[in-house]
């Protein structure tokens, strides 16, 4: 990893982690990874990336045991998907702070339907939700992209349900 | 933000809570300020990382509304407080799947002294704990870096107290 390089003299686990999902992009190639993007056309696609950009980052996310390689498809691993709860409750952080319009998106609880709180657990059921319990829903009237992932997203779906537009 | 023009495509909550805290550092930087540390000189010495790209995040914090400014020292606004459990359960992730020596420090509920789940919460009284409840404690026999933030951080402390070595 390139950036270990820099915090070596962090001995931490946060420094480790970051190493791991600190790059530019990293997280937002997961959070498309949790939506069910698989292929490399996708994540080009709907991110907009450097294609030597997302190789590089796939490639590194591989390596790491957090994505794994099948064919053609990139798909979360066991120790990626334990990522989710970090990146709903930043992505929710970004909502509530720095989102004039509020959220482009919502989350909830697929067993009962309710929406899941900023920490990612079920206010009714209790605990945190785990990605593949979760539906994610659009809010209605936001603008979508006009590549064929964003269409896909526009519709409600399962988290990790795999996207092939 | 300069990070904001890499992310232009992204209509994202994840991509603008990016914008702020995923500069190379910066959460390095924050987790420094739960710690209690809030003086330039001790950031610095603590963390290494060049007195320039320091003081364009300290300052970019600042902006973002994640710090406070007071005098000559930084301190986290409720904004930033809100950060914590994304924090910790990145650096738990971490450690999980990347330290071989284990953790080098635990985190616990100071009202009842039980250990912090993965995701920040406690087990026996239920919930996320917020950091001003939390109480740090290194692990015994893990190496002490030699600047006097570490060795303040040799010792239990409570997150938020303000560390002045």
């Amino acid at each position: 990893m390139a950036l270990g390089k820099d915090y070596r003299g962090q001995d931490c686990a946060l420094a480790r982690a970051l190493e791991i999902v600190g790059e530019r992009w990293t997280l937002l190639i997961l959070r498309d990874a949790f939506y069910g993007v698989r292929r490399f056309s996708d994540f080009l696609a709907h991110l907009g990336l450097p294609r030597a950009v997302l190789s590089s980052r796939l490639q590194a996310l591989v390596e790491a045991g957090v994505l794994a390689k099948h064919g053609c498809e990139y798909e979360l691993t066991e120790r990626g998907r334990e990522l989710w709860p970090a990146l709903h409750m930043l992505a929710r952080w970004g909502e509530r702070h720095f989102s004039a319009d509020g959220p482009s998106r919502v989350f909830e609880h697929v067993a009962c339907g309710t929406r899941l709180d900023p920490s990612g657990s079920c206010p009714s059921c209790g605990g945190i939700v785990p990605p593949e319990e979760v539906r994610m829903l659009p809010v209605p009237g936001r603008p979508v992209g006009d590549d064929p992932v964003s269409r896909a997203l526009a519709e409600p779906r399962r988290l990790l349900d795999p996207l092939r537009p």
